[in-house]
């Protein structure tokens, strides 16, 4: 048997080698456009930004490895360049000789990955544009950023740049990739400045909690130019660049990095007559098989099935391509194995903050006309409060009304974020629901958590709403309730809602004669836990209440940037 | 309807506040005998140790909180000393007054805690010798700790102890808290001697994994004698204490803590006639109900139901505690809710290091006879091996044969550590299976983890095991193996396995003729990754082969201390 992979990155590498492991006889070859197999393609940011010093770092398998190690004739620098699905050949280009040859195979595995979009603007060619894919790219960004020197004459190069430093970067694009590339050139000592499309930077987060990422940029000194696209790039008088938007901005620029998404590569997909999905990625059934049996696709190029929604998804990760590859080594080998779809788990690290997603959340439920869901807001602390260092966390919870399904999370913060989201995504993976969050048994002791982990609390606050013992609200839906702040003055004297009357939580019992039967009573504190107690005094006592979830902490997320 | 509490601190108060929530018409009276309620007992070791600087922070909530907010009648230094079940009442005695009252209850929860473990051995009474169980032990030791100077001129005091500052420190016990001291003890710069009856620390622990802590407590400078018990206390002619064990030592001592463990505080339940288990807890059906219908007990003081193994155990945590507490309301106010049992997840800081473990280990089956289960050792990267800082994660994980379940893990290292068994507990709680964590989809970004996270790797390796991909044997049975080792021949120059052959990995296919066919060959690399390769190479051309687990890091940790 004959399996060709194209691409030996992420997935055709992961392919490739479980592959030969469970198959010691089959004929493995693995194509490479690129000048590398197996790189870090993750650490390319971070590789510019000089904390990952050395460009060997990335590499994690060489093409020597392939055929050493795990016996895959594995040739870089060659390029499918034709497919028969009809005859079961491809025709592959080396690139070092410019040969072309012709090769048959049993399996087709096509690993090419998705490429940076890059839109025909005007200008887009111009030097010192760049994307962020493989590591010729980080190589010449690198090679841009540390041209010239701080005692450099102003000389101009052929081009008309100066030799100076880049001092300005635009980073087009808010994603993972913009922000890491945003991080890692401040990092160098750039002056960056990130425009982004959307009025949000990182679209897997609800915009009120990417509203905390954009006020974290800003505070590390990253401009930010929401809501405006780019219009075209333009070369001045001095040399440098300049960034135009739609709105008529000029942003000036040394360096642009363009991060604005990838786009799957779909060309061999195509020239091979398979089935795209409504995404524009290549369309796969559960166990990776395109519409011709005897292909199959994996990683970035291909659409799949989101776990939490069921809906058709392109999630350009690694950990899904690398399941993804050893899946289809398995169904090549007669095993029974299936994707059993993504859940988009993912998490950044942008200045010291993490920021960490799984499953669904609120913006992509609405979109989908779900009604069958409702979402908390907490503040908990990393860590023992009592505990010097705690953090708080922002946490964003999506569940499901009927039953208490755990639909997704969102969370923020300076420490243990990443920890409270993988036993979440575990948690949705197992299919659990509010009620399991709150009897979840997590690691505790004073440096690590509390004896009510923030993953507890993720449960008990939404069971609590399910239970119908705390009716909730949100800061959306305030304008006609009588809003009652059970905080205590001197918090109150630093910020204060309009209209609400303020009955300390304490006095409550004593007061409440003051609060109106006939109306519904929103409660107000600075996290919702003592207007939770509120609310069940009021509950108990006959009022109409209503705790506004997440109190001042999620008004001030809700507010002006 | 009347409830009393017994005991303020992690399960009482838990209770005392959600009955409240449930119940605004309860009359709740919280009695405890101690200063002080609702106070973070496991914050006292790092307020010793200087980590957390004042006392008041450990104090969670005060009286006036249970009485203002929680409209909970609240009252310290109230001890109950005499309970008839039969007329469902109390005597309790006011500590400050003297006076004995008695109290009629409907239902009565009792959360007394554990006491630490005082042997009746010479000496014990001694002053220098501490347990550390409460605020005032605390006070106690922090202030035999800071008394006389470093220009003390050496006088005595009338008990005969010098007045310098305590130099020497003996711990007695290796668990949590016996760790918690000594580091906390090293850190207010004392010399620490760790006295274990057992030989090894942390019981929770499998002793090869115990062995790691022990060595790296050794690193920190902390003396370790293990597998000697203490057979009493001298005080020296110059004042000091001398802890004497039954193997004939005499460990110095200018301070002695008793960190042996605790015993659930029964004798308010035998007063009342309760069921006391086997394992010297307050025995108590899945609602936290005793013998008697209407008496509670929750906390330290009970035995539950190991989740995974069914066996009654002690399980003195605060989280399982808060949450029986909670139950306990919940049953009181009338709802079905259950405690599904405890799966003993916990987690330690020592000198930098995570330990942490979730679920049953190897001792604990080996012990209940159970043969249903395997065992693997893993060492992956706390995160992407390229991006910098990355640190080792030793893992052990321990899963059942029959049908892959996860029965439970152990980990340790100095970074990434306790997230992995938070997602491994949540996945034990779930009945989540290893082909389960082959597919976890965790947070990954190069700072935070790998494309194949230590969980989905806790996940392959067994999975690969119990597919037969991979048969795996132990250090403990390789006598009577050929042994092959498929390490690169500088790492055999650095340490080799006697009697074993090398033949590196990628020459592995090509040198197959030297291996013999008739024999069991048991393959040796570094972490047992490229053993697996090789196991692949050898099985597919009719060997019989078997990979070590964890190979030559395994061995490591079994090896002398």
């Amino acid at each position: 048997m004959k399996v060709i992979i194209v691409g030996g990155v992420a997935g055709g590498a992961s392919c490739a080698a479980r592959l030969r492991r469970l198959d010691e006889k089959a004929e493995i070859l693995m194509v490479e456009r690129g000048p590398y197999v197996s790189y870090a393609n993750c650490g390319l940011p971070y590789h510019i930004g000089g904390v990952i010093e050395k460009e060997a770092s990335l590499l994690v398998a060489s093409e020597a490895t392939f055929r050493g190690q795990f016996a895959v004739d594995c040739r870089t620098r060659c390029e499918v360049v034709g497919i028969s699905a009809a005859k079961k050949t491809v025709e592959l280009k080396n690139h070092a000789t410019g040969a072309v040859t012709t090769e048959h195979y049993d399996k087709l595995v096509l690993s090419p990955g998705a490429a940076p979009i890059r839109p025909p603007l005007p200008g887009i060619d111009l030097p010192g544009i760049f994307s962020v894919r493989t590591v010729p790219d980080a190589r010449e960004i690198r090679e841009w950023i540390e041209r010239g020197s701080s005692d450099s004459t102003g000389e101009h190069t052929s081009s008309g740049f100066p030799l100076d430093k880049p001092k300005r970067a635009v980073v087009v694009g808010g994603g993972y990739i913009g922000l890491e590339m945003a991080e890692n050139l401040v990092h160098r000592g750039l002056e960056v400045t990130l425009v982004e499309m959307l009025d949000q930077v990182m679209a897997p987060l609800d915009p009120e909690c990417a509203r905390l990422v954009e006020r974290h940029l800003e505070k590390h000194g990253v401009r930010l130019a929401l809501g405006d696209a780019v219009a075209g790039f333009k070369q001045t008088a001095s040399g440098s660049l300049e960034v135009l938007t739609k709105s008529g901005k000029a942003h000036p620029a040394d360096i642009v990095i363009l991060a604005i998404g990838v786009r799957p590569e779909t060309g061999l997909a195509k020239m091979a007559g398979l089935e795209i999905g409504q995404r524009g990625g290549i369309r796969v059934a559960e166990q990776m098989r395109t519409s011709d049996p005897d292909i199959f696709a994996v990683g970035d190029a291909v659409e799949v099935k989101d776990f939490v929604t069921g809906e058709w998804s392109l999630i350009p990760l690694a950990g899904p391509a690398n399941r993804q590859g050893r899946i289809v080594a398995d169904v090549i080998a007669g095993r029974a194995s299936r994707f059993r779809g993504t859940q988009g788990t993912s998490v950044i690290g942008v200045f010291g903050a993490t920021v960490a997603t799984t499953g669904a959340n609120e913006k992509l439920l609405t979109r989908m006309g779900q009604k069958d869901f409702e979402k908390v807001y907490l503040f908990p602390n990393s860590h023992a409060g009592y505990y010097p260092g705690a953090k708080t966390i922002v946490l964003k919870v999506v569940f499901r009304k009927s039953d208490g399904r755990l639909l997704g999370a969102q969370a923020l913060g300076l420490d243990g974020v990443e920890k409270r989201i993988d036993a979440l995504a575990m948690a949705i993976q197992m299919g659990a629901t509010v009620y399991d969050l709150e009897e979840a048994e997590l690691c505790y002791a004073p440096p690590f958590g509390s004896a009510k982990d923030p993953v507890n609390f993720a449960g008990m606050v939404p069971a609590d709403v399910l239970r119908g013992d705390m009716p909730i609200c949100h800061w959306a839906s305030v304008d006609d309730g009588f809003l009652l702040d059970v905080r205590n003055p001197p918090e109150i004297a630093v910020e204060q809602v309009a209209g609400a009357v303020n009955i300390p939580l304490p006095e409550l019992r004593a007061r409440l004669g003051e609060l109106p039967r006939d109306r519904e009573i929103l409660i107000i504190c600075r996290s919702a836990q003592r207007a939770y107690y509120a609310t069940r005094i009021l509950l108990q006592n006959g009022f109409k209440a209503k705790n506004i979830s997440g109190g001042m902490l999620s008004r001030s997320m809700l507010g002006a940037k």
